[in-house]
């Protein structure tokens, strides 16, 4: 069936009336043109592409699962294809790095409406070009079940302005960008309201709206890479918890927590206000701020990212220790912190 | 829960009662020691590998999903896992380039057996060897429905090395490496006798296990690339009349086909047997055969890649024409060449 991009499906119409080839025609058909450096795009069995010189390369996957990571009656198709490169583009820039390429690895029930994949496109190709990322390939195949956009970003990053989670030692102050627990209260809500209720204005809805379309942290990774301020960084995906943690393991160092210094998201506090807000934040995942860690002598360099950093706001929470344990301290007791997000 | 990798997991332990991090942590215990230029493997945010000075970068992705490309009661997981490397290898040969790094990303039914995780793990990993490969990194999630193995390959090639679909001109020959069809037979035959059948011997358990665990042409693709004997190519993993017309499309030229010339694996004409042999071996997908074209003045090239071959087969079977119709031509008559596998 001849389904070019240019022409409008014809309302109702499904994936599985459409083709593969048609579907991919209709994909590079959207697409906007290729930078100089993707030397082959869309269209042969591979991408290929110029590697930016003396740079490294940058791989990174991840998927998002139908009723694992989204429900569709949450999450309009645009969102979906957003937060499936932005969750991507998050992971690169917890390295330091600038995302380039992306490959978009699409499952796709037989009856998704050709007009819902024209609205996941166009949601991610927003997210693309706001990043500066080009859409250099991938695949399309049928799912028996749940729809998946699975998406790889490469990028690039200069040897020694390479973040890893590693690096972090004892003294090293520990911050945060933005504001957490968002994501998991927007979700939280959209499940306890579901999707025909109308999202309520203020803080709640700027919660939706990050669990929804995630806007990775980009501008600062990079900055943190390349005024090398950072000793170690990753991003809070599954939790700020589950971050200190990891950070701490591949460290090999302990942390404290100043419970009173955690940027909560005012609609995350006001949607916990019913249990431990604090430590309801600090477990929730599908944030996508980066935390880091800084030494005290590259204090100067972080003043120049702060001011650097548009109005997001970077938070000191804590600090690494030279022993195993991760503690929570408020009102002048400690705790051990709670474990992050758990997938399955 | 703690599941180290170097401990056998209890029989019938399922992946929902191991959790994420402990089965990333038994991945990492499987794989071989990284490769120097891996400057991070699994376990960070991202991979960060060092480009080889002077190439470009080969990108590809391709998923294996249960129920479209696999039945776990006719695959084993050490297969599926296996072939998820392998069609992406495929991918990068047909550009003329060598894989070097994975991604595996990994969608798994709540119920999947540890033990088989493992296996395909395994499968994959012995496919990652024989053809150079360093698993990188990838990630986890549960699936609500299917197993999906998404596999992403980076491979290199030299820019003056690559081969595309595009490059393809009127009067040269068109090649086929090894035997066509033997993918298409063997899921035939698992399809029609079932996972408990024991496979019989000779060129049909050829061709189930090509079915299985197809072996990629990353040698001769190499060799077609460096030699420089090749106009155009591409694999034939949605079956060699589809890949001819690709061919045709990107090169923007025609071809005759030569039906006498097909090679047909034994196997398949004996499966084929109740209809025509030659449009069903033709239209069978699942072969990962190189489909290329050489113009006249590189006929020593091409002797050049035969010579180091090894044994696989280059047969020629057409010739690219100046006219816009793809033709094949059997006992002094000729007919369109039909459509290749859809996947939708």
């Amino acid at each position: 069936m001849n389904l070019p991009g240019s022409i409008a499906a014809a309302p109702g119409l499904r994936v599985s009336e459409a083709g593969e080839h048609a579907l991919i025609e209709r994909i590079r058909q959207r697409i906007p043109a290729s930078p100089p450096d993707l030397v082959i795009g869309i269209g042969d069995d591979a991408a290929v592409a110029t590697p930016e010189r003396g740079a490294l390369q940058v791989l990174t996957t991840d998927a998002l699962v139908e009723g694992v990571h989204f429900d569709r009656r949450w999450s309009p198709p645009a969102d979906i294809g957003a937060k499936a490169l932005a969750v991507n583009i998050s992971d690169v820039a917890s390295m330091g790095g600038a995302p380039r390429y992306a490959l978009l690895s699409l499952m796709l029930p037989a009856d998704l409406p050709v007009a819902d994949l024209d609205a996941l496109l166009d949601g991610f190709l927003h997210m693309a070009a706001a990043h500066g990322v080009a859409l250099a390939g991938g695949n399309i195949t049928r799912s028996p079940g749940p729809l998946i956009v699975d998406v790889t970003v490469v990028g690039s990053v200069r040897p020694r302005k390479l973040l890893t989670r590693a690096g972090g030692r004892p003294g090293d102050a520990v911050y945060v960008t933005g504001a957490i627990g968002a994501g998991a209260a927007g979700l939280e809500w959209l499940r306890a309201h579901g999707h025909d209720a109308a999202v309520p204005g203020g803080a709640l809805a700027d919660c939706v709206a990050r669990y929804r379309r995630p806007q990775p942290r980009a501008r600062i990774g990079a900055l943190l890479g390349r005024t090398r301020a950072a000793s170690s960084c990753m991003d809070t995906s599954d939790g700020l918890a589950d971050a200190i943690a990891q950070i701490c393991k591949a460290s090999g160092t302990g942390a404290t927590i100043d419970a009173a210094n955690l940027p909560i998201h005012p609609g995350a506090a006001a949607c916990f206000a019913d249990r431990d807000p604090v430590l309801a934040a600090l477990a929730g995942g599908d944030d996508y701020e980066l935390l880091f860690t800084t030494s005290r002598r590259h204090r100067g360099r972080l003043r120049h990212v702060t001011s650097e950093a548009r109005g997001v706001a970077l938070t000191r929470i804590g600090e690494l220790t030279g022993d195993a344990s991760i503690t929570l301290s408020r009102d002048g007791h400690t705790e051990p912190l709670p474990a992050g997000f758990v997938h399955f």
